[in-house]
């Protein structure tokens, strides 16, 4: 077995945290691998916001189910979808492949036309979807990179995104909350999930084989 | 700088592959980590395809905008999410759980009930593209399993989905595809981007921490 599946088999959706705070350096490094995450023409049509907050984290929890390993988190990570995908921001993603590939915005004129043709001919809720599956990638590189710094990570999507949006202030930003996902270290006394076996569907009725 | 933020970074968006093919072993481990992925309540309403056949990979090939790695790649996945969630796939999953940990199926007869009320009063379309994200948090594992294998991998979603239903045959077993991804390892001499520096949102503005 690799030390991936390894580690992959190790994490689970955590259920009860122990209130240990993750340090700095592993959480950059958790952070660096969501924002090294691939999305469609590169554009990262998301944002990822980083709750370490006490009080935050406690307005979460009663938006979230009262789920008790947001209050016993390090960290709360909320993945937020823009709500428009605009012609500024495309721009704004083309002066950057310019700047950082130190090239001619000019030289990228034809992929910029493409992208704009795609992706500004489509209804908003068309492109709000496609950017949170995006978001989507960058939420299962966090889940890996946790597992790799034997941190526990458990995505969620039982929350109030309403609610949350309005709390975080993400209307104004626009962003829409999409799934969450608490960063921290398991409770071994208190978690019934600890040592409850992996459930996943079998190899052969998972995969199609051609 | 981790190991896998190394990793990480020597990943890209491979356009021209070599032909070569990934070991046993190795698809192995990524698959693994595929279906090691987690997902909401932990259902996995996706397939994977796996597709290392020449003609079938021909024929993907040229209903996707003629991408030269997908012939030039060892493996084409295809994330094909289910079209329906039903009741039947659900007390599948729920005979799974009860069999995987050996516990009665009566045991879980709360769990079921909320998923059978979160997921069976949502419409169709609500599902799929729920479904379609789950898709994501798997495909954002590939990613990371191939990097960590040295196999190169490139997320596609410019291909035409009903065609390849239709080729694949997926309406029939339920699915719809959402995203594509080849593996293989990067043709160094013809790849432009091999060289090309990444490009990715900077921290400051990517992240919101609070």
């Amino acid at each position: 077995m690799s030390e991936l599946i390894e580690k992959l088999n190790w994490r689970y959706a955590t259920k009860r945290m122990n209130g240990q705070v993750v340090p700095a350096e592993t959480l950059d490094n958790i952070l660096q691998a969501i924002n090294l995450a691939p999305s469609s023409v590169g554009l990262q049509p998301y944002n990822v916001l980083v709750i370490g907050n006490k009080d935050v984290k406690e307005k979460i929890y009663n938006i979230a189910n009262k789920q008790p390993q947001i209050l016993e988190s390090s960290h709360v990570l909320v993945f937020a979808a823009w709500e428009k995908v605009t012609a500024e921001s495309i721009a704004k993603y083309i002066q950057l492949i310019a700047s950082t590939r130190d090239i001619r915005v000019e030289s990228l004129s034809a992929f910029h036309n493409s992208i704009n043709g795609g992706i500004l001919s489509r209804t908003e809720e068309v492109n709000f979807q496609w950017a949170a599956r995006q978001a989507y990638i960058g939420l299962g590189h966090a889940l890996v990179a946790a597992a790799t710094e034997q941190v526990d990570a458990t995505p969620m999507e039982g929350f109030d995104a309403a609610a949350l949006d309005e709390l975080l202030g993400l209307k104004e930003k626009g962003l829409r909350s999409v799934v969450i996902m608490t960063l921290g270290y398991r409770d071994n006394q208190n978690d019934p999930l600890v040592r409850a076996k992996k459930v996943r569907r079998p190899h052969e009725e998972f995969f199609i084989k051609i």
